[in-house]
């Protein structure tokens, strides 16, 4: 599932705030292109712009009915980026972890050869 | 916490198969920008720009001992960055457990009916 998506393009994707906005809202069920763009100061080319990124990345699905477009949240993208953080942080906690308990245990030896 | 890393810059840095390769590889521990630069077939000058944007999304930091520039990895950022996509995915379940249960109540009451 994860490989599925392109993280480079999830990534991309994510990186600009009225996008995030856009997705925000999608969290909470679908909404047309108008719906999404209103609360926006900016003109609708530069608005569907956002979508289309969105929708390269993985992230929003549209469909279209009469005149009225209709975008979707898909959440597989937004699950593949987050199983490459947690595996990331997995690791470097791990190894803190094992830097830790090898600390402790010199000094433990520290303290046996006093 | 989260507040504290633009996300933009995060999500940007991030969007790089080069620069979330250096990421995985400073997971293990930190590393010098030659060390991190070996596998890579690229010059050293984009190689430093990579290093840079890791930087500017404060993911990697680095300290200067005489010649050898040593990165590591600053956690903060991926946590950040995971906490935002943790939480649009959560919002996400939400709703659809919601909608399930609404759907469940509505097949429910059209039983009774019958």
């Amino acid at each position: 599932m994860a490989n599925f998506f392109s993280l480079d393009l999830v990534f991309n994707a994510l990186a600009d705030p009225t996008r995030r906005a856009i997705i925000g809202r999608l969290t909470n069920g679908p909404a047309s292109v108008s719906e999404l763009a209103e609360p926006f100061e900016i003109g609708l080319p530069t608005f569907l712009k956002h979508i289309r990124v969105l929708e390269e990345g993985g992230l929003v699905s549209t469909t279209k009915a009469g005149r009225v477009r209709t975008c979707n949240l898909t959440p597989g993208a937004l699950r593949s980026a987050d199983t490459w953080l947690q595996l990331h942080i997995a690791t470097w906690e791990e190894r803190l972890d094992q830097l830790e308990a090898h600390l402790a245990h010199l000094s433990e030896k520290d303290r046996d050869n006093d």
